[in-house]
């Protein structure tokens, strides 16, 4: 399969559903501008187009997917803004651009973020207002994103990986962030999509299973890439979490070896996904786009 | 009625259940303890007590609105923990304690800040999905107390707020503010009540005008008091919204028609209540007692 045609198109897809779900008014304290701005920075919309990839490898129609695919990407995009204040990671640059605070002040940036976590939930209570027969998985969703971006999720990785600053960590620890921080919100994606997609019990186990292997390959080359790439590939300033001793893995592990899980991890996700047939070659290609972002395909 | 004993039995129900919300674990990195230290900063309750109050008044069961009650506390909470912070209102003291910033430091705030609103519909959402044959009703709560929160409620409000600082504001622009500020959310807990309660349309509607004239009635006084009060009855600096120009009733209106206009609205918010006899006795002494914190019974 074509994957860049494949992500382009799911790219477009959920991005009018993002624009559709952001407000259209423009207030003149500036806070529908800069939930805009965060959401619209530039991102790839893994989440949503995992979401969505997981409900067609279950040939299910996507439609009721894509309002929980578009809150993922809400608080996603919520949670790089608040990252990105002065009292958190004080980052002046994301994807080659300003970060919300510096182009909209700190006082909106912080309402932005919780405006758009906010409006998340709205989306999706809403959507499963409308569920119908699908209502019961749809409050279900609400649930699981709701567990996976709170205090066992996104949250209290972000805490954990701030308290871990400047201190020596080893790997459990490591990847006890990393599964927080990054990992469950792409589980929550990948089991929303199954969810909605009206997955049997054994189908979401090795969905689950797909979407773990897959988190921890993704922080593992996102750590890779933070500690070799220049600036105008990552957008942020070169080596930046090494520099502040943050928590990541060429540092524990070494260059190769990084390399080397990520390809494992890889190689496991991909083994999750044998039954589900030519289906699921959406997933595979993402599977596999993961490391090639490295140079080792 | 003793509404001093209501109250105390109330608030005595949903601190054990938001204790019981509240994670009991104690991280390194101070999250727990932080998102602790905001919800039992000693608040009244009066949103979730006003849920709870509005359900009885329809005589039905209220354990299903705990959950929602204690969701609209949390999303209470984590409003005064953002809005005291630096690069907003920058509040050191809240009610007579050091802030959450103050107490933890300014990241731990912003992200339990963060978190509880987070937990707040993971809460609401495990009630849904555990509500049987309420659970449309409990869909619908959840949806209106997140559009109460978000841009076109709280949030939306305290943009505008912050942006009407240091300007000269009208009567309509500030009761927009107020409406959204805390009006929204108090409306939230009113209807959640009564959406759990099985309110026919009728009185929904007449707990809604309830609710609208006593969220406004509530902010005038607290204008008043902020204007007139010393310290230790607001555990705020005196006159800081004053002294900071920010949007206040008795600047635009003088002190005593701002009484006037406190009493009027709660004379209206109590005719409201006609129809619902002795059962909404709670209620009344509610709206009454919002007034007589100001010394106007």
């Amino acid at each position: 399969m074509n994957l860049q045609r494949y992500l382009h198109q799911r790219q477009h897809r959920i991005e009018r559903a993002l624009d559709r779900y952001l407000p259209k008014t423009r207030s003149p304290d500036g806070l529908e501008q800069a939930m805009r701005y965060g959401v619209f920075a530039g991102g790839k919309r893994l989440r949503p187009i995992l979401a969505l990839a997981t409900c067609e490898c279950l040939g299910s129609p996507t439609t009721p997917v894509v309002p929980f695919a578009c809150a993922i990407e809400f608080i996603h995009a919520y949670s790089l803004i608040h990252d990105d204040l002065p009292a958190m990671d004080d980052d002046v640059l994301r994807r080659g651009k300003p970060t919300t605070h510096v182009k909209f002040g700190e006082a909106t940036a912080i309402l932005a973020g919780d405006a758009l976590l906010t409006e998340a939930f709205r989306i999706m209570g809403e959507a499963a207002v409308r569920a119908g027969a699908l209502r019961p998985v749809a409050v279900q969703a609400l649930v699981e994103i709701a567990q996976a971006a709170g205090i066992h999720g996104m949250v209290g990785g972000q805490a954990a990986d701030m308290a871990a600053e400047g201190t020596t960590i080893d790997l459990p620890r490591l990847e006890f962030i990393h599964v927080r921080k990054t990992g469950a919100l792409i589980r929550a994606a990948v089991r929303t999509g199954a969810l909605l997609g009206n997955a049997r019990a054994d189908q979401l186990r090795r969905l689950t299973r797909y979407a773990d292997r897959f988190g921890l390959a993704f922080q593992v080359t996102d750590d890779i890439l933070d500690a070799e790439a220049p600036t105008d590939v990552t957008g942020k300033t070169v080596g930046r979490d090494r520099a502040r001793r943050k928590a990541a893995y060429p540092a524990l592990l070494g260059l190769s070896a990084s390399k080397d899980r990520a390809r494992d991890l890889v190689a496991a996700a991909l083994r999750e996904l044998q039954p589900f047939g030519p289906a699921a070659e959406p997933l595979r290609a993402l599977a596999r786009f993961v490391v090639s972002r490295c140079g080792d395909t």
